[in-house]
């Protein structure tokens, strides 16, 4: 292990994995001279190491610790427990990856009777001091010692106020603050037993051991499982110099980011207090001030901040989100990360930077999260509906988009309604992190108090969903629950509403949709991705409607065209039945000749839609013949009442008999796929001839048509063979009949475990290989994904025994470990094969990195994801450049 | 591609994947200066590029053969086609692997109308040499041409006796099989358009074009996919000087044994006629004499026969199948092959021959065919009963064991209920290669005509079922479907019989069997399999009677106790069903107590059953629990029923409910194995508590018990390690309560793809990994075994697209790469791993070599496997020294 505990000076900005982001910032920022209250972090890997110990602290940790801690009261000339100048610490998490309001911070550390009385004397402000000593009393109980925070300290606040007859924590007296004192150090003791530690390195290694556990509370756990961040990280602790924001008017503390995170404005945007803490801000207890006002109130401390920023924001060469405290007139920086913003700020402030100079667009291409972009895609409000919307209230803009649904009060109910489709829009006073799941599946989020910062908006901000929060013009009636507007119209649970997050505003009714915007950012931004990107972009398309929407998102092809979902039509649905049905092959040839004139003009209009030169991945016939009968229990239900009142007829008997017969234990490992075709070879010879005679008819009018043919559920070298020799005649036979050669290929679906670990073999006989990684990840896995998800996936990504859902993101060291073999015995045979991905991981971004990092040609997903799937397989590129 | 065409004298007995079987064999015979008439081999790498291009010969081939045969004449003397003194010469197939019977034979070739006159001037003996013609012209215009011999050519034979008023073909004149002579040109001209071809070169490319083709005749197909032979492989062509044992009584031709295949017996054995050509004996037309009769008829033949004889069996260290001709007093060695031979015969032949100092144990050890080897465990007739029963008649006892069945006439039909199980034995005239799929399904065969080396004979003792052949004291009413004995006793269709084939006897009705008899040279030969063998043999085992059986066959531990055979036993269902239904964790525990003595008493009998040092692996509960409740289409019609009556009651809903809550789609790839545990930990909780226990109150009595725990269904690492964690602590718990310690190990189930592919990550927290083979097939392939055994498996071996049913031998390039790779990543972190096969592969010989090969700890099949799988571990050990 390496050295466990770093002086901010001794750091740099690539040491985030073992520092911590924020260490990692506030050392890079003390080697750039800027004004950072020294410090030190203890690192990532201690976390680690405490926590596998069954949270024991590693031996002589705390002696490290003392030694760092006499280097920072060397610098500040304050001595921790001192007397006579005491130095007061913050202790807080930071893990490599910003956590924002996941884990616990404990502020004003070093107070106690004496330090207390020591201040008093240094500021002259025993107001401000016992405020600080009670704060800390009360982060100290609740954090470090688990104690209710509510029940056992705010009640007492409140108790104080009622007491002195003011409303506002700011009107408190000294002696206010002074008498919570004593009641806070019993309950402490009444509640754990133990005494409130005077000793001050006491409190720091109680507040150290607090932050290490907190890296383990539900909601962090939950946080990093959405956001696929490693459960095995730990966080670093930064224990740091305090300096005060509220020692009196000629302080301040906020927070900015260099641009605009909702709309990407290139122009300085955040929100400050004077005579303040940190956590007044981001609590939304009091409504924080826009960041330009501060241009008036202190200029030049605005404008070393504004110099400061722009010099962060070029070093980083990324937006900055930054905490600044002044203490008595000086200005102090405490934290700068790279700032969250939505999705349309993203690109432009990527497209802008790069116009400016800052950046390269390999860096601006990097800078936009492709999870997030879609985001971008999302309707909005119709204009017209717009202007003629009843407003009911106007709040903060907190988080872009248009939400429309019914207003519910509860998490609990938002999250249970949301999870089933229902649309929501949750409805709260303010929002805290036992939200997050009931926001998660809500359409909007609209919270009455906190600004553009405050926990709804970041979270909201971070999930893609519409928020409209600090709407204080109206009010929540809960044991009602109704919201009352400001002309005391009231709406109960269950009225739909409509949010534009953009604006920050609440309307009446469902407020009409209309398309995204795509501006020229956005035009800019994804031609700099397709300059980049390698790998080729395709869709997955049914239907000429699907074919057309997927141009629209510039696919490059078609690389899954599902054959069964036309066999699905009402109007096709009979004959299909009837070649099911078919007891001999003559019956069943009848059936299919009537097909055959269908199929052809599905195929037809696909080709002709798609246009020259791009390939149309035609999957034969996958599912299992059941699938296109009526439902085996319904009929079971209807004979056997039919029966009972003696009305049952032949018919139901019989179709219960064909149903019974091909009804399967497994039906997801039974007759279907390329088993289905080599048992019925006149089915996938109906479907090749149509795909040929289109093709061919297609060419005729000129249009240079790409036909790939994919055969389903290859598990053995021979299916192939086999399916290929009987269809490839057919093809050949139709191009002569037509008079006419087509461009064409034969490729394998590999989704069956043994077809990846025989490549080998299976690639002699294989164009392409279409990785369709649902199947594979339910063969992998052993899951079946409807059982399984309703099971217990969910409830394994809860409990950490998966790291996430395997249908949403590939899982790289199972799944992903076969698919790279697979490419790797299949190019060994076959040099020349293509590869690529056409199951839903098709458009998952980090399964698209994957997919190009072991050497895939493409992925194909749903038209509406193509552009984040490009921007990945953009960045892929980047990444791997590295 | 090497030689194509090699003299017999060029090659040598290792060139047998060359040359084949018959023609490697042919050369060292040649090279060890024996009697064998001169030839030529045509290798099977031209069979293949034959088949491969097409059924074209290659070019230049008939030049290199007619070089050879150019060599051929030299040695010999004679000439092909010549008028004065012809060559005759036989061709025969040989592939690798002895496939008796079933691919093509043509002799006498080079006959045409002016060589048989010469061969008339040398021999003086028309009546041979028109006998030679006809059955030339029978063999070429069948066999090479195609065409039915018994419709074109038997007929006829039938009408010239019938004309000149004989009864048996050596009766028939001269004349009479001249006047053959052009009728069958003539019918061969008719039926193919074709002459038949005086040119003996042309006559000569026609017969080898034939047997490469017989390749691939169903029959040789069938065989090979039976025997697991590659299709790839080829036959060779043989083509020798015809030798004539039919050219008076100074001739004869015959077969014989070494030593007995059917007891082992150090006794010359087989059969041979005077006067007769070889496939006189092989087809029972005439019933031939004992081998011992030749000993007084030709003593000086008979004595350099033997002599022969013992040479080659020592040459080739095991029993020699020989065939030989008598040609005019002159002795020629046709052919030699290891003998098979019953699996008893086979221990017997291999321990006598140890004792003889002839071979070493290896060497006796590689004599036995593992899959054969169970035949000796087989039961046999009680002898009580045997005396008592009333013999029906008396036959060959041409392949032993005692099989008891219902008559049946028709292969087809013996076929299709053999197959559903149904016990009945094939009664026929003589069999041919077409009744084999018949003969595979019944519990023995009976045929009337036809000796110890009759088609049905060899076949029946291949298979390891019982037959009686040549039974001539019985009739057949083809017609009325009745069997008439000696004594006039009809025994229609149906009746059940019984077969005795280790005696020749055939009785009434159903004859009580007896356990099999296991004798001293079993005995001694399983102690050298035991001092060979390496792997562990262990059993499959639920309940007290399997552990003890298991321990009657040598078993050195249980690998596997599936816990939910225990949850079946009606006495518990009802717990266990509450224990399904409870709606809370309390009501399920509740249940669960009262399983929990329950079980404890299945562990604790298991424990002293198998007694000291010996592991008992139990599997925790694997199956989805609505197996343990009423089917729900059952559910269904009675709901739907009773409901239309109005009778339907709350209790019938509720359970419907239930049931349906817990149906899913794919059961397999659903909430079971370790799924089920960690949903409701309560469960496995319960078994291991119950195992330990009883582990250590057995324990406590002496025993040096070894639980083996084994969680089953493993996909990811975190599963077996929370799924650990919990049953570790209760382990503890009970050792603790108990106080004593026992030696115990926890471990996984290999069965899921993902959970090979990441061996190195779950062998962390395993110390066993039992490969569930039979799962891990399904999942790998894709294949639910239910479904796929019934709607496309068998198809698919039957069409070849699969080589096996990868459910009876493992699938060695597929699921037994992905074992392989398991147990590499698995010891590259746990170096003391301990592996094994606990799937039904674990008695399959085969799949028990490759365990071996992989380095596989230990196999555990169902008790009656132990042998086979332990002789196939033993073969192991000595196939890899070399």
């Amino acid at each position: 292990m390496q050295k466990r505990v770093w002086l901010f000076r001794e750091g740099n900005a690539d040491m985030r994995n073992l520092l911590g982001g924020k260490g990692a910032n506030l050392a890079e920022m003390t080697n750039l001279g800027l004004p950072v209250p020294p410090g030190l972090t203890i690192t990532t890997e201690v976390c680690m190491e405490y926590i596998n110990a069954g949270n024991k602290m590693p031996d002589g940790l705390m002696d490290e610790v003392k030694k760092a801690l006499a280097d920072v009261e060397n610098q500040t000339g304050k001595k921790f427990g001192s007397s006579e100048n005491p130095l007061l610490v913050s202790v807080r998490s930071g893990a490599r990856v910003s956590m924002p309001g996941m884990m616990e911070t404990i502020l004003n550390l070093g107070l106690n009777d004496e330090t207390v009385e020591a201040m008093i004397k240094l500021t002259n402000n025993p107001r401000f001091c016992y405020d600080s000593y009670r704060r800390f009393l009360t982060m100290f109980g609740s954090v470090a010692w688990d104690m209710d925070r509510q029940k056992y300290f705010e009640s007492e606040v409140e108790k104080i106020k009622e007491k002195e007859g003011v409303k506002e924590d700011t009107q408190v007296s000294a002696q206010g603050w002074k008498s919570l004192i004593p009641i806070y150090k019993n309950v402490i003791k009444e509640v754990t037993g133990k005494e409130f530690p005077q000793d001050p390195f006491i409190q720091l290694q109680e507040a150290i051991e607090a932050v290490f556990r907190s890296w383990n509370i539900p909601r962090a756990v939950a946080y990093r499982t959405m956001n696929k961040i490693d459960h095995n990280f730990g966080t670093a602790v930064n224990v740091q110099t305090m300096v005060f924001g509220n020692m009196g008017d000629d302080c301040a503390t906020g927070v900015s980011f260099t641009r605009n995170p909702a709309t990407g404005e290139n122009k300085f945007y955040g929100e400050y207090l004077t005579n303040a803490q940190g956590e007044d801000v981001v609590a939304g207890i009091r409504t924080p001030k826009p960041i330009s006002e501060l241009e008036h109130e202190m200029p030049d401390l605005y404008r070393q901040y504004v110099d400061i920023a722009k010099k962060l924001e070029q070093g980083y060469k990324d937006v900055q989100d930054m905490e600044f405290t002044i203490e008595k007139g000086k200005l102090y920086i405490l934290q700068t990360r790279n700032g969250k913003r939505t999705a349309a700020a993203a690109v432009r402030i990527a497209v802008e930077m790069e116009k400016e100079g800052i950046i390269t667009k390999e860096r601006a291409i990097q800078l936009v999260d492709p999870y997030t972009v879609n985001q971008i895609l999302l309707p909005c409000f119709d204009s017209t509906a717009l202007q003629l919307a009843k407003v009911i209230a106007h709040g903060v803009n907190a988080s872009p988009g248009a939400a429309v649904g019914k207003i519910v009060f509860d998490t609990e109910e938002a999250a249970q309604r949301g999870e089933k489709g229902e649309k929501v829009i949750l409805v709260r006073v303010e929002t805290c992190p036992d939200d997050i799941h009931g926001m998660a599946v809500s359409q909007g989020v609209l919270t009455l108090r906190g600004g553009a910062t405050s926990h709804a908006a970041v979270v909201a901000k971070g999930m893609g969903i519409p928020c409209v929060a600090g709407c204080e013009d109206v009010k929540i009636d809960a044991e009602k629950e109704v919201l009352i507007a400001s002309d005391g119209t009231v709406y109960p649970k269950d009225t739909v509403i409509s949010l534009d997050g953009g604006k920050g505003v609440v309307m009446e009714g469902a407020v009409k949709l209309a398309d995204a915007q795509i501006d020229d950012n956005f035009i800019t931004f994804f031609n700099w991705v397709d300059e980049i990107k390698t790998m080729t972009i395709e869709a997955n398309a049914d239907t000429v409607k699907d074919v057309e929407n997927a141009l629209k998102f510039k696919a490059q092809g078609i690389g899954l065209c599902r054959t069964e979902h036309m066999f699905m039509d009402p109007e096709r649905l009979p004959w299909v039945q009837k070649m099911i049905i078919a007891g001999t092959k003559e019956a069943r040839k009848e059936a299919l000749d009537k097909l055959l004139p269908m199929q052809y003009q599905d195929f037809y209009g696909m080709f002709k839609a798609l246009g020259n030169e791009k390939p149309l991945t035609i999957r034969l016939l996958d599912p299992p013949l059941h699938e296109f009968l009526p439902s085996k229990e319904d009929l079971i239900a209807t004979v056997a009442r039919k029966k009972a009142l003696g009305e049952v007829s032949l018919e139901d008997e019989k179709m219960l008999h064909v149903v019974e017969s091909l009804s399967e234990a497994n039906p997801m490992m039974g007759l279907r796929g390329c088993r289905l075709g080599l048992t019925y070879p006149e089915i996938n010879e109906m479907q090749v001839r149509a795909i040929f005679e289109a093709a061919c008819d297609v060419k005729k009018e000129g249009i240079n048509v790409m036909p790939y043919v994919m055969i389903p559920l290859i598990g053995h070298v021979n299916e192939l063979k086999t399916a290929k020799e009987i269809l490839v005649k057919v093809a050949k036979d139709v191009m002569q009949e037509k008079g006419i050669e087509v461009e064409y290929k034969f490729g394998t679906m590999i989704e069956i475990p043994r077809a990846a670990i025989t490549s080998d073999e299976i690639a002699q006989y294989a164009e392409f290989f279409s990785f369709g990684t649902n199947d594979l990840t339910q063969m992998t896995f052993g899951y079946s994904r409807d059982d399984a998800e309703g099971k217990f996936l969910k409830r394994y990504v809860e409990q950490k025994i998966l790291p996430y859902n395997p249908f949403d993101t590939l899982d790289f060291n199972g799944v992903g470990e076969l698919i790279k073999m697979s490419m790797e015995k299949g190019k060994s045979v076959n040099p020349h094969l293509i590869g690529g991905i056409c199951g839903e991981h098709g458009g998952d971004p980090d399964s698209v990195k994957f997919a190009y990092k072991i050497g895939l040609d493409y992925v194909s997903c749903s038209p509406f994801r193509i552009p984040q799937a490009a921007l990945a397989a953009a960045q892929a590129v980047i990444e791997n450049k590295k």
